[in-house]
């Protein structure tokens, strides 16, 4: 990710645009000189010494400039006259920042497949390890370590579908000049276009921002949901509930006070980076704000949040994958867990009995099934002993009713079909 | 809008949903109650009354429980058992909050396309009325005014693109309970979406909160065009430039100390709350983190950000729509401004010539027209005529070329291709 | 915090400062004229008649000229030349919205307050309770329950002397006219903001937005820091730790589906609602960007963040004080908890004692204790029987030694000197 | 700037508290040892060695670790048992965190007052200097240049001020240990400390981000105000209005396509990456949310967010200065387009005359101004002309006092009462 948004790849895009720009113009007529079919690769490109030129007492001031006083004499002299040839900096500029989005996005893409990958993976491996499902915290109703991560694979898929649709939006390109009116004709931008693997787009100079944009805020929505998942993983490695732990490297140091440390740094570490590139999305917006047909407050500011933002999803991506691909999973603890209330988890299926089988309204049994299981919190009383016990739910179904409450696989029974939902054909990246 | 995210309305959803479940439960021959075909429309709600169970003292604490305690006696005494039967509160709540949603995005869509057409109108009219278009608040080259909102135009068909592509992910529902395990079987679940228009997704009890944090995204990305067309509305009624003119009604005041000012207040205050639509974007990242298999800070900040930021879009959308109908434009002034710098506006054409029919290498092209007319700017001068009296000029080119470069309709011979780009069949709106 | 915010105020506000402008004049003698000492409270101030002079068809488009249109017939008739006389609506409106805001952080630093003395009162409370302090939600080593609250209130005294210090800048108004060039003399704004307990600043028409924009951000750091509260509150209400849990009161519901919970939902929603505050920000850094002497764009959006900031955040600030008042705290929890990880979180005395006793290098110290550590860590082993039975141990430091590293006492010795740092009189709040 | 923020800067103030701790626990008789007077400088510091000895297979994972592995061996053998003696990373990472943000808010300061200073000077340069004041871009009433620059001064003295209190409350140090209960005694702390400059305060482990949020919030305040000052210069640099240029060196370009192009490109510059920093306030926001006692969510996220944000306010301060100082000024310009508008830049004038001659309520008077006025704008008439030839003006009021409306010095007039204010001896920065 970094060569993609090296200055050397930046500047070596806008070669690209304007060695095309003329070769388009060669094949319509409009010029006729003979360009070499390796010009591209014979331009040589050195950022300092374009940024010197750009910089330095007497300088341009303007990096186009610089970049065309730089390669403008390694040409052939008979190509020099059409070098740049009625285009303006962000013909080259701009259509050269769509490849590298269209790169970067590109890579992201792979990040998330092989994110997905993993998920499914150790999905499968924990499609039947039942743990407990915490809703504010607490105690709810059983599910499987599985089911957890097949979640998380479905949301990834959706966001798998964002990259794509904005990959679409994304793959433009523009030649049309100082102020989109078309200094040449048309036909030479679809040309360039079509030999960049882009779609000619009209603008006003710079392609509009609200694509640049996007594709920050999509970026945005992924570190959103990757903080999600570390922060599951930060809590199930919390000592008291010891569900799974990252891998802890022999010699590593969890703390230099407190020998005893492991922690779950991974996790902590990219939770605060996904912070930092929903940050960006300020920024981006506030990009959009093109004053009449351009100015450039965008740029220097894109030459900060696009690459690190790029950077970072990459890496947060990259670095979470290894981090669920290295969880140590403790299936053990996560029944003990389960076992932690003593029955209340099943609470729920207590309440659905009384309305099935003694005809009470629900919102009644809700009230009774309630009182009995709060007594149970406050107590640490055993739920299904205390309704066993109870004179009033004795009088409205039988024991082995009670006993069928409190089956745990019975709670378990759809996960192929979540499995067929998450993992079936229908999924973005299909199976 | 309001209506859509009134309590109200809200609440109604809910009906809705637990209504349907309890209809798919027969339809699957799970219970055997007769279900009147107006149940839904004759159950009451009374959101004061429903809040007042939840608030009062010794109340529930929990708006789904009241929700239910109020209208559960209002059902036949026989569906009172079976009346959001193994059902959690967000199986209603967030199936009905997607319904809001979803009717939302409708209303902003309808929104969208009332703007385009305004835009396309308005770009028709002055399709080939030229004013300068300005880089850098500098004078740049020509343009029309319909170009500009050509280009508006464009930029609000991506939007249009995006709403379809959130449409379609935010067209979902759930009814798989309490940690999304389906106490309910799956096909309860398929049956009450599909009557609700909606598509079943998997959860962990709440939808995950990307699809929503991208509505909110979406939101602000189109508040962003909104307000760079605002700005440009603000900087052609500058005092200097008076290109255009919000409507002004006769009494209408501008100022409580200045009879005499006309104001670009509209403009002002959609840019104002775009700002604030975006802002909304922090809390919605926020609203990912979902701890464990939920928790509910994501509740009361939806409970604002979302009725807001829809009201909000749905206002500003409108409102800019209506100020871009009531502009008084004024070409004569454009073509005055035009003339403001004396032919500078033509110096690339200069330039361009100058490296046609001399040889010269581009950058010497560019280097010889700057001296010229870098001093026109100074001085004021008239650019052609600085030309035609300067030597080195005279040496290279003829002054009937020099004349060639001046020709205003030259710059605009491409609109029509343009235009072609944006009102053609490929836009999303289609003809 | 509604009533601040009400339409009703705001006009109030507008009439205090043209009846004070009027009153100095007379008292510099501008003009002569009697002024009723009551004349501001038999002004009649009807919201809806106002703006339905602003909105109607033929209406003035512009709420202070409405507002004037309204009051002036109801002056006495030798004083309607002198209603408003050379002000510009940012006169009153700008001065006014400075009283609402010093009246709304004047709150806001009383429920600041209320907090602190709920988190005193709880801090002294827990003081000597120990628990175990979490790093990376793993074990460290132990605080106490008071020592946890008692860091809180120190960061809340850092908020207050935010807020005292933003004070200062925000009690400023303007009588500068226009443009800020003083239609009035400057010795009527002197008198008026003396009135009004404001301080005169220059403006360009208006009061600068950055003091808007702090006030703003110094909420967003406040709910920050609730939102940590709030955090360490719903992980101590985790199943598995029960350290404490939010109120919850009889006949109260946790679910609709699972009659036994009991969640943190007040600490969750607190969470949501800081992040939404947060989120102003955006939009307050974006008022910052006045064009020119001054424009609009600021106000809508200012109508909706400020009022909507500054009842969050007292809102939450209540909510959350209550939420602590009402906290179950279990110590004998805390303390079952301390020995979960059997003597690990003594690690780093073991550690100090080798270096202490036996001068190997810190680091070699470090590392003996961390093999013996990390090896407990792996099996749940006894950590102090483990040092015992170990060779090296022995041959380094005597057995009394190392039982001399498990005291909890030890742990806590500093508690009085940190309760003295945070309720000493050096604290902002005195004592 | 990028010195203070330098790894190596980082690694050296780890040196230096480390080394003081020692020294420390000396000078109060704990350790009985013999510290070289240079020790700290003798110490080498290798930023890659360290991160090689942290990240290496097998490597500590844990940066103050591999620091201590690399510094360990450089000390004295009887030193070595008493380096990091009872101290936790933070202890050294913390304060050595706050003496880096000591320093950049010490040459945010020095870059603050050189602005001020700039300001001064041509407030100064300009004070007598008449342009218009725009209000919702329209012309509103005169100024001065100097005025206007005299408001940037207010505004960034409350900068200073700004950083004046937020620098007392980053000066604070901790040497408290893992959990903050103190493994050294306080009095290690507070002469540590009182070395260093800074003020003991307690912690978790770590130093609350309320302080270093509240250091990424006031950046963001500054930030807005560079915004909004950049958009005033690009502004009045448009064609149209032509009052300022930025300094355009010889031989710098404006445009690769057009030559004759002259940009506002710095304020272009210092506008976007002002939104970059006003971003970090997200990631600064979200750092503030410490899960327990400590994670390192934060670590990461600071390590990119406050060089960044510190680098680019240094940056945009030092290059707004420069574009200050350099902009070339045209007050021929500004008194011509004092003229645009035909005299109705004086029609409050005249409104108020009316409210004082004829006895008029001040709202007829302004309608009947109002009336007149919006006529001439519509005609582009005369309005003093219009004034005189209006029979209903001529029976209320005098020609002479007509004319007494129509000067320009009158409104004027109290510009040594605003520079008074701006740069008398109450300011800030004194004089």
């Amino acid at each position: 990710m970094g060569k993609i948004w090296s200055e050397d790849q930046r500047l070596r895009n806008w070669v690209r645009v304007d060695v095309e720009a003329m070769r388009a113009r060669a094949q319509l007529g409009e010029i006729s000189v003979a360009i070499p079919d390796d010009l591209q690769h014979t331009i040589n490109i050195d950022a300092g010494a374009i940024e010197e030129l750009e910089t330095k007492e007497g300088g341009t001031g303007h990096d186009v400039m610089a970049f065309l006083d730089y390669t403008s004499p390694q040409l052939p002299p008979a190509l020099r006259p059409h070098w740049h040839y009625y285009m303006t900096s962000m013909d080259c500029g701009d259509t050269g920042l769509m490849l590298q989005l269209v790169e970067s996005l590109t890579l992201i893409q792979e990040d998330i497949i092989a994110f997905m990958l993993t998920l499914r993976a150790r999905a499968h491996e924990f499609k039947y390890t039942p743990m407990i499902g915490r809703t504010h915290t607490v105690h709810a109703e059983p599910i499987t370590f599985g089911v957890k991560l097949a979640n998380w694979h479905d949301e990834m898929g959706r966001h798998f579908e964002r990259t794509q649709q904005l990959m679409k939006r994304l793959t433009v390109g523009k030649l049309s000049g100082a102020v989109g009116m078309y200094t040449l004709p048309p036909n030479v931008e679809q040309i360039v276009c079509q030999r960049l693997g882009l779609v000619p787009t009209i603008t006003t100079q710079v392609i509009s921002r609200d694509i640049i944009a996007e594709y920050v805020t999509v970026l945005g929505l992924i570190a959103g949901s990757i903080r999600k998942f570390a922060m599951a993983g930060r809590l199930m490695q919390q000592t008291e509930v010891r569900e799974l732990q990252e891998a802890f490297r022999k010699g590593q140091k969890g703390s230099s006070a407190m020998p005893h440390k492991r922690n779950s740094i991974g996790a902590e570490n990219v939770s605060g980076l996904a912070a930092v590139i929903q940050g960006y999305t300020h920024a981006a917006y506030e990009n959009q704000l093109t004053l009449h047909e351009r100015d450039i407050s965008n740029s220097g500011s894109e030459r900060i949040i696009l690459p690190d933002a790029s950077i970072l999803i990459d890496y947060i991506l990259a670095r979470f994958t290894r981090i669920v691909k290295g969880w140590s999973v403790f299936p053990d603890r996560m029944l003990y867990n389960l076992s932690l209330t003593k029955g209340l988890i099943f609470s729920q299926d207590v309440q659905a009995l009384l309305a099935d089988k003694s005809g009470l309204p629900r919102q009644e049994a809700h009230a009774l099934a309630y009182d009995i299981a709060q007594a149970c919190w406050e107590t640490g009383a055993d739920f299904k002993q205390a309704l066993l016990d109870n004179p009033r739910i004795a009088s409205l179904v039988s024991p082995s009713d009670i006993e069928s409450c409190f089956v745990l696989d019975e709670k378990l029974k759809y996960i192929d079909h979540i499995f067929d939902q998450v993992f079936g054909t229908h999924n973005g990246l299909g199976d």
